[in-house]
């Protein structure tokens, strides 16, 4: 059975000793969103191979189509992503000459030579294929594991976003869902999410496409504004629109009638990646 | 068998669909590090009962001593964290009095009323007890559930942090272990990561309690930039401070000796909440 399940994982401690905030969560959980995934869980571990070799069969058995994660393939003895994956799907860490080439390449043409840190940065489990990384030296990992796609990225952003956008942007258009995602974003000012709620209610069952997810944003006994952000999803453009502007209009409609203030932040629109 | 772990839970479709960055978490994550806390794990789930009540789950089996989770508990229909705890602890959700006087009152001294959808956020696990929310409407909850602390916080970042430091902390200090969390803040130019990391083995084991984590922020085989991070937790005051200068200076001649250039962003100090 295929999902169309997307799983994130975040590795390093610096994450939950709190030294970094997770952007490169957000920024994938997006791109995949908008290719069309459902993302079920963003899970972030420190750096110990038992723990994150955890994460990666948790995220496989879930039967997640796709799973991203970043961290942990640099040079020091920290890094262990690699052997975290290897163990997670029970494959030897075996030295792969075409990652050990690109490798060697980066820093030849730099006029560096090699190291036995940088060369373990070629070890990928058996059968994995390395990701170039077209800004720093440590190539990412690409291994498809019975029905799970899993990218495996270091954490720098720079480095991160390229490979992401040159290496698996291309493969991930292939085995999405053709499923276009859709959305709009009114802000209410003067209504309390509490008096809000049986509205938003209304709208979905009146339009069932539709998830309505509202955000306070001030102060619910005193100047209350939400952020009401609607998405809707599926395979038919024109019905995803029509939901869409259906709800933008009900929307406004009972806006109007609780005597709130209304701001479109954004007007109905489909975003495929 | 109690552990210093937490795991911090955070609940909202926002979080999956790349809408927000998840800074609650970095917050949270930060506070508990600095009050002796091992942080395991930051995960984040839909607005999905099965899924979250299987996250607070999978913390309380990990025998997490602290649990926090954010998101989830205002009036709409999407706001399940109470009914997802219930079911992850098999206890029935119920009135709690005290939850609705809190509530009651936030409306009625705003001349507002009590609604079902104001209700809603008065049902809490039985046993467990709110917790008084003093900028929002939702009260949070707290239950001890085996070992663990588990706390339930709103996702409004002023809501959260005003919890946590009016309610939450003061449980937490007492029931926090006897550590104290030092760090300092090393950057170096010029040095490639790869070349540096074994200075990095060499300082861990001459210092065996420190903790040394480089990032790279720069590019390896041009400008090579890496902030190198430090850290070192223990019962002893002292013998922090000494390993942390120890390690200090020696990785200070080590960036010296191999011709580095070296900037200081942040001497050993110990940092206790």
């Amino acid at each position: 059975m295929e999902t169309d399940y997307a799983c994130i994982l975040s590795i390093g401690n610096e994450i939950l000793i709190g030294k970094i905030l997770n952007s490169n969560a957000q920024w994938i959980a997006q791109k995949l969103t908008l290719l069309g995934f459902t993302v079920r869980s963003i899970v972030s571990t420190r750096d110990d191979v038992l723990e994150t070799a955890e994460a990666f069969r948790q995220a496989i058995r879930l039967r997640s189509r796709v799973i991203v994660s970043t961290g942990g393939l640099g040079p020091t003895f920290d890094d262990k992503t690699a052997e975290s994956l290897a163990r997670a799907l029970n494959l030897p860490l075996v030295l792969s000459r075409e990652a050990y080439e690109m490798i060697l390449k980066k820093y030849k043409d730099a006029g560096m030579s090699m190291t036995p840190e940088r060369e373990k940065m070629a070890y990928i489990p058996l059968g994995a294929k390395p990701i170039y990384n077209p800004v720093g030296t440590a190539p990412g990992i690409y291994v498809k594991y019975r029905g799970s796609h899993i990218f495996v990225l270091p954490g720098p952003p720079k480095e991160m976003t390229a490979m992401f956008e040159n290496e698996i942007l291309p493969l991930l258009r292939k085995i999405a869902p053709r499923i276009f995602w859709g959305e709009f974003l009114l802000q209410v000012k003067g209504i309390p999410e509490a008096d809000f709620a049986p509205k938003v209610k209304a709208t979905m069952k009146r339009f069932s496409k539709i998830y309505v997810k509202s955000h306070p944003k001030g102060k619910e006994t005193g100047l209350s504004i939400i952020d009401v952000h609607v998405t809707c999803s599926g395979e038919d453009k024109k019905e995803i629109l029509n939901e869409l502007w259906g709800a933008f209009n009900f929307l406004i409609e009972s806006v109007k009638e609780m005597g709130g203030i209304l701001e479109v932040k954004k007007e109905p629109s489909i975003n495929r990646l």
